[in-house]
């Protein structure tokens, strides 16, 4: 890249909640920013169960980060692949071959579910991390409508379609809440041969309650809520196998046509790249500066890193405790550069909140808890507003009061894919025979 | 399916828009519909390439195809593969095995481009047929991109970024378009270290002008309207050979990243396990009233068809003949059930459009022709309102006037692909085995 050797180079890793905000916070700052991630964009996590859903698409959860830091003159985005690391030399190696050096290297690659050990389920309970994972999720909820269907249609048969929804915590409530709205509202009126309406949506959690991190009052509430929604709430409910078309809970096998897994941290394989010391799930231990030890010019951030803050409580691995992070991070390296001391980091709690189908939720700020549809407002304004891009706001906004108003939701599509792109690096991506065999797949 | 021996069973396969206004015209009549199709979802092909450019999102031109049909009582929608007939039993055979009866059977499979008997060169030149193909498409515009940025990033090196589509109809001169205002447009401030403004587009024509359907004084203006975009038009210039990354022009190889494909026709397979009489292009070639000569109960309409009809004219292969003769079909079928005689079928020339980059067009109503701004305005108009879907129209004019506003087209997502759900039948869809094969593949 154009080498300006008299600014320091800070190379980002991860175009999430950490790596943007840090990137933002470097932005027209006194130095060369390079942020790498795999996906050409950023994805609003917290909405993703809305595009699973069909409520909304792609495109309104999700921006290009070079559109979102196009703005960020000093800021570089490159699409690629990170594979390894020479934390000595401070270089970071990609798929491809090519390196880059860095002065400032900030780690944010994220996390994904774990599955107790046994990532050979995944394949049958895929989690809610990607765009891809949404669509992907999408496509088998309406599928397993649509099989009902023809089973009707072409044998007058009538099979109950069963989903499990494996994890209590805020994505697992709010994935059983909607599947319950898309089966009782958005699809009802669609299926002629079967009653949508009839589908068993079932919440496991293998604690005693859900939203463990929230007030037992607000779990008593949401339990509530998607009972009256008609979701069946399985606490002490461990699931001890996961099979296609059924899953294993204690010791009794129960029918599932989908499976959703909605609990677990698996961090970043890239965290143990670092060769640094990382706890059972991957995550990397960092200082109060978030920072590596032995290393103050590595910093690891978000759902990739482990950290109790000077609050004495652990960071909670949430959108809001990577965006925080992120900023530090940044933060901590521009007053190296201006010559002051770096600041520990503590997170703010400002609240947590999870939706219940289409017009319900609990929020908790502080000692306030809410719930019910006031809980349900209060969440929509929040991440409309939290959401990347005045334009995704407008579009956000519009869909909702459009499918509060007729109930529809979005088109629920379902799209073929192709392997052309997976994981791809852009020299997998250009038009290259390996582009043209990809394609090929798409026409067999 | 719930029989009921007293209704005639009506049979229809494809959701095009021949398939759609069949079953619309037939919606609620005295007789048992199956709409079959390989989607969920109608695509209002005309607006396809928007979703290429990243200016709509599929959801917007596209709608399931039993949402559309779901106050059809007597509509059924059936998502499944057709593999073959048995026309004097009358009836279809599906991929699984399955078999639906029928009474009168409407065949409207589509077609897809031709490549001058060159198959091979769809995977390095794809067409623009489906949503699938507009995201594929959409990708290996957008990575063209970011390779080179990623180039110039990591080498320091520039390199110029060439596109090719051919065939010099509508489609490709809108294809082409839009990539010059993408290009011109959408990117340029998101790209620095690139200036993507200095990407080639070129259109190749075999024959002596584009929009040959067109006057020659439409094909002249919209000649005109390209170049200001940049276009490099370019008649009398045949596609001999297509490889990675260059196509042959004659004698002469040049460079193209992306080379696009949007011209001959080739008739949906379907057409010839019907076993009746095709024309080379694997077309049907069927009576005045649409029914396939000698099986007055078997009908054939849209691009899967060839007719003169009773004006001596060659029926086009465009929307709005196969929505005609979808209705024409639908006509046909409930005149014999009320003892009428069938009607012949009549194309009526609406007249035809295209659109040159954002707000430029040309357009003929008989001897009428428009060009310029009020070409492109007269063309937003008709498509918005030809659009399936009263939610539809309003959400594409909403991102119509947003891109208008701020030129900035919607979010251009570069998203993976799987091979999950390929082609699939409902019971390969279904979460069984091969959908969790189907799955496993998108993790790996």
């Amino acid at each position: 890249m154009k080498d300006r050797p008299e600014r320091p180079k800070v190379v980002i890793i991860g175009g999430g909640f950490g790596g943007l905000y840090a990137a933002k916070a470097l932005s027209n700052e006194a130095v060369e920013v390079t942020l790498i991630d795999r996906k050409n964009h950023h994805t609003f996590q917290p909405l993703l169960y809305q595009v699973a859903l069909a409520v909304l698409s792609p495109g309104e959860i999700a921006s290009p980060l070079r559109h979102i830091l196009r703005k960020a003159r000093n800021v570089q985005t490159l699409l690629g692949e990170v594979t390894g690391f020479d934390t000595t030399a401070r270089r970071v190696k990609l798929l491809d071959g090519a390196e880059l050096g860095y002065d400032y290297l900030i780690v944010a690659a994220g996390a994904r579910h774990a599955y107790f050990g046994h990532d050979e389920w995944e394949g049958d309970a895929p989690g809610l991390k990607t765009i891809e994972d949404a669509v992907e999720i999408r496509s088998r909820l309406l599928l397993a409508f649509e099989t009902a269907e023809r089973a009707a249609l072409l044998t007058g048969r009538q099979t109950l379609v069963n989903f499990a929804v494996v994890g209590g915590g805020p994505t697992g409530v709010e994935l059983a809440g909607a599947i319950a709205d898309l089966a009782r509202l958005a699809l009802a009126k669609d299926f002629k041969a079967i009653d949508t309406t009839t589908a068993r949506v079932r919440l496991y959690e293998g604690l005693p309650r859900i939203l463990g991190t929230f007030s037992e009052e607000s779990s008593r509430r949401a339990t509530q809520q998607l009972q009256e929604l008609g979701v069946e709430v399985c606490t002490d409910s461990m699931v001890t196998a996961v099979e296609p078309g059924r899953i294993k809970v204690a010791a009794q096998w129960i029918a599932a046509d989908v499976t959703l897994w909605a609990t677990g941290v698996a961090a970043s394989s890239i965290g143990k790249e670092l060769g640094v010391e990382t706890d059972r799930a991957g995550r990397v231990l960092i200082e109060p500066d978030l920072s590596v030890p032995g290393h103050r010019e590595l910093f690891v951030i978000g759902d990739l890193s482990v950290l109790t803050d000077t609050s004495g409580k652990r960071v909670p691995g949430l959108a809001a405790a990577a965006t925080q992070q992120g900023k530090a991070a940044a933060e901590n390296i521009l007053r190296d550069l201006h010559g002051d001391t770096r600041l520990p980091f503590t997170y703010k709690d400002r609240g947590s909140m999870a939706t219940v189908g289409r017009h319900r939720a609990v929020a908790e700020f502080g000692n306030r808890k809410y719930s019910g549809l006031f809980a349900w407002l209060l969440w929509s304004v929040v991440h409309v507003f939290l959401l990347i891009g005045f334009r995704s706001r407008l579009a956000v906004m519009w869909q909702w009061v459009w499918a509060y108003l007729t109930r529809a939701g979005s088109s629920p599509l379902i799209t073929e894919y192709q392997q052309t792109h997976s994981h791809a690096t852009p020299t997998e991506h250009a038009p290259t025979p390996a582009g043209s065999k990809g394609a090929a797949v798409t026409k067999q």
